[in-house]
């Protein structure tokens, strides 16, 4: 393709070329299995707003108080927010809850905003350790000292963290695990900071695993001390691109709705709808989702390891707490051998080079997506055949197809009910 | 309606019912006219990703590195980011342009980290000269030093200008003006920074009159001597609700990579693929829509001034340079009565309270996105004709009906050739 410099645009760059593109992309995407842990599929139900014309407004009027009508056009849905946000606090057995970040960055940059001032300490943990790659170059560019701590297997040594606190200076403990099989005891860490540093804040980023504490499966790191925690909605929480920030103190919500205030403008009006409707829609299945997407991931680690894969983790604790399986390859031209064969035959799944306890270019697959879909127990097993079949050869055509045919309900909406039920 | 704090969704908050009616919304909405200027529709044709699979995906490989693909999925659209950002670039007559930041305050935040280090002082337009509201306060929560610069109708005092570099610490001047009808003249900005403080950068964020700058009819910053200039792409622009931010410098442009590795990790890849196909798809009219926008904008503010309307400006000088049209309202139940009169008619018009120049509750309207859809002179007029008549008393039930029957051919394509030519 050629896109001159100036001047017109070049036929391969006609739009209604790219739609049609992007169309057919998209039927091939309807059919694939994702195993990444990062993405999720929003549900046809929770996806209706993103494609109304509430995608183009602004929306500030919560509350709909009739002197507040500054941008209008939301006057007869403006308590759909509130509902959502409800059945979040619900979730996440919490008094307040936060919907106003716009993406799992923007709920991490508010949260450093609201609750470590310029200049104060932060402390993360180390990427070696599954801490998130952006976050100490992120408090160096908003003025805070970064600080890291190691979390070997979800484990944190307490005189370590000790000595991290002991200067004094860490306003703010930032659990950013997020490549983890096991999830950090937040109640040990809580102990620690309250016996060392009382001044200091402690929030759980639980973007990857927040499906499973909603879930009921993982600790509620607000049950074990945490001031806040949150993240994206959008990796094992089946919601849009959205951040969340749930805490049970008035002061840590006024904290983050006052640093909202300077930091989010619009706050995505269709996508917080979207995330309303994933809630309510989820919510009386969010335990059994969370159940089965654990699940399913010790089941697929399981099978792989059965077939010979380096799976990390060992079967006597079930390889993963989460929905992530981690699986070990033979050097970079076998790792994308593999990833092409499963891409071509309609499997996705996600290559990474950074997880902790792991070498070269390895997989990091994610049971989340599947198990919304209806994924059980034969699936899984038969899409681990899938993964041993594609070290060797292509996938059958069928194979994807024969997968799916497995599936049981999903744990969103039927579409056909949709239509009929909402008149639609 | 009732929702408990814990146990079951109530009724109100079926998720079947809440989807209906936002259904039923956003059939209002199709019809309404919205004369607000942060707002732009996104037309038919750029909406399309935001309903597809790709609004669930992350995406990184722009370049289609083979070696590169850790998320699958967009292999075979991977050229469509670069193909509109290099719309966006010949719009821009800019040799980087950057479609990362995943909404104007995400470019706010990503330019401020990327163009002023921690501790230094930036500068920018005090709100009372139609600076944005967030700025001093954001740029504290980052750690910056805030000083503040008058603007007052677009005039920039050399002198004062010249005495707040005088420290010699400032960074960055960014210049936020978003309610203005007159645009500051970049290039003395630019002269007095070059000689008073020649290691400052200049930016300015014109998230309003984007569209404008693209168009032709306004001055391009670049082309004045700023270091870069961005914004959200929503507002004049009429794309989604995502930032952009173009740059001559190769070393400014590495910088803002440098930032936006650090602050932004999924960069809505949909959203992402709507603003190429709307740079692409308004890219041979952009002058036109430009030109038009600014006609319709004055043509509203004189009909309303011959009215009787206290508009801002006076007609010697066209009221306005922009999009925007400013009204004075004889105090707050007055403005809301004439709001929702309109907007119980289908129009729907922006109040605020803090327009420079301006007091009590006022009217800021915007030409942007009437004109996009294809308001020329008559509809204007007719239009301004239904704003006085809600002065005084509702407006007939077919009044936006024959206000869009004027409407001419609009900036976009077609709904019906976009089903037939892209085989949806």
């Amino acid at each position: 393709m050629t896109v001159g410099a100036g001047g017109k645009t070049s036929a391969d760059a006609d739009p209604l070329m790219l739609v049609r593109a992007i169309a057919d992309a998209d039927r091939r995407a309807a059919h694939a299995l994702n195993l990444v842990p990062s993405e999720n599929r929003i549900s046809p139900l929770a996806s209706l707003p993103l494609a109304s014309d509430f995608y183009n407004r602004y929306f500030f009027n919560t509350d709909g108080d009739p002197l507040f009508w500054e941008f209008r056009g939301g006057e007869d849905i403006a308590h759909i927010e509130a509902l959502g946000a409800a059945a979040l606090r619900r979730m996440a057995s919490a008094r307040y809850c936060n919907v106003r970040p716009i993406s799992g960055m923007s709920a991490m940059i508010l949260t450093v905003a609201a609750l470590s001032p310029p200049g104060s300490t932060v402390v993360s943990v180390d990427q070696n350790s599954g801490g998130h790659y952006a976050t100490p170059a992120l408090l160096g560019r908003l003025g805070r000292r970064s600080r890291l701590l190691n979390c070997k297997d979800g484990e944190v040594d307490e005189s370590e963290l000790a000595e991290v606190l002991a200067p004094g200076d860490v306003a703010l403990v930032y659990v950013d695990v997020q490549n983890c099989v096991r999830v950090p005891d937040f109640r040990r860490m809580s102990d620690v900071i309250r016996e060392v540093s009382p001044g200091t804040r402690l929030y759980v980023d639980a973007s990857h695993y927040l499906g499973l504490v909603l879930g009921g499966l993982l600790a509620n790191p607000l049950d074990c001390g945490a001031d806040a925690f949150g993240g994206s909605t959008h990796k094992s929480f089946p919601g849009p691109h959205k951040g969340v920030i749930f805490t049970n103190a008035e002061d840590v919500d006024e904290s983050l709705r006052s640093a909202q205030f300077d930091l989010v403008s619009s706050h995505h009006f269709a996508e917080t709808l979207a995330l309303s409707l994933a809630a309510l829609e989820v919510e009386d299945r969010m335990g059994d989702y969370a159940r089965a997407t654990n699940d399913n991931a010790r089941r697929l680690a399981g099978a792989l390891a059965d077939a010979g894969f380096r799976v990390y983790g060992d079967s006597a604790t079930g390889y993963t707490d989460t929905h992530q399986v981690w699986v070990e390859l033979d050097g970079v031209a076998a790792a994308y051998a593999l990833s092409n064969r499963l891409a071509e035959g309609g499997i996705r799944v996600n290559l990474q080079s950074s997880m902790p306890g792991m070498s070269g270019v390895h997989l990091r697959l994610g049971s989340n997506e599947v198990t919304f879909e209806g994924a059980g127990p034969q699936a899984i097993e038969e899409l681990a055949g899938a993964l041993v079949t594609a070290r060797e050869r292509a996938l059958g055509p069928r194979t994807v197809h024969e997968i799916r045919g497995r599936f049981g309900a999903p744990f969103y909406t039927d579409p056909e009910k949709l239509k009929v039920e909402a008149g639609l």
